[in-house]
């Protein structure tokens, strides 16, 4: 299993006040049996997710699932590139118009291969999904999207719940999260380690 | 003031025991200074949406604001074709990676002119907006997304609570909308008339 972070997302004051500049992390999983593209990055990142894709060795014909965790603008902004793919979007799945029924809502994982899930972790929005890959070389792995910002939240729970849909079902979701994980990649800052009680 | 449906949405039962064929409707407001491009259909609509986009005599470069209405897949399909657009994703206001301070959560429109605006109308999920055009055709037309599903589900509200975060909600965003508006755009149906007391 590995983990490939393509775009590293990152937040932080624009130049008007109260004005921000953000781009979320897009990263590919390459499984036993399946690549998994997750989160596609803004409407403007096109360039910059193939060239980083090509680096990875992979063609855009490679990817079978493309996973975006939530529905804002800076995660789902590439969708149309992948038309080979099946689709997830929040708790949607999708081929072309085709619609699965969905388990996420009763709170069931969607399982891609043995080692790859994909949990409903909602909060920021209500929809929230994270991408569990396990026997990686930082264990257990957790692509997490918005629900955790950057480590920095981790301390700070301002960062986080500024831009949440529901505070607390986030913090569950989190917690739930930081139970299973060994190392997170969150959508807005470079992926670290989960501290454990030693 | 025009407003051009360039794709109908649709949403019906699948072939699979639970599964569903879904396709969001699209549509563009020729306004007095801009132009508004309302929903980008899902991943796969690439093609159909640039040719009837070409049949309204518009091209990319036209588009001064692509609006999401809210970020389901069948929604914001086709995102990082409109580079020259600001963006408007639910609440979220974005050119590249520059995200404007919003006001939509605290009840305030955001007016692109005159005669357009766009309204926080929460419930299908938490951040839906939806588009007002006043002094067209039809009078005021309310470009809606998926708080109104289809004309149908003003008799039969299974239809829209089925797939609504918050029934509450989207009951108080949908009032709202029906004193408004003269005629909707809903998401998955023709637009219709809004029946008013005679």
């Amino acid at each position: 299993m590995e983990v490939i972070v393509l775009k590293e997302g990152y937040c932080r004051e624009g130049e008007k006040k109260g004005s921000f500049k953000a781009s979320g992390t897009i990263t590919v999983v390459k499984g036993e049996h399946h690549n998994i593209l997750v989160d596609t990055g803004n409407p403007w990142d096109t360039g910059e997710l193939l060239s980083e894709l090509s680096k990875a060795n992979l063609e855009i014909k490679d990817i079978h699932y493309v996973v975006c965790t939530h529905g804002h603008s800076d995660h789902v902004g590439n969708l149309n590139i992948f038309l080979q793919s099946t689709h997830i979007v929040g708790h949607d799945i999708a081929y072309k118009d085709n619609y699965e029924d969905i388990a996420f809502k009763e709170g069931e994982p969607y399982e891609i291969e043995d080692n790859i899930e994909v949990i409903s972790t909602p909060g920021h929005m209500h929809h929230d999904i994270s991408v569990v890959v396990k026997n990686t070389k930082h264990g257990t792995v957790v692509i997490a999207g918005d629900l955790f910002e950057c480590e920095k939240d981790l301390d700070d729970s301002t960062i986080w719940k500024e831009k949440s849909e529901d505070k607390e079902l986030q913090e569950q979701s989190r917690q739930r999260v930081l139970e299973i994980a060994d190392y997170i990649i969150p959508g807005h800052g470079p992926g670290f380690k989960v501290p454990k009680p030693s």
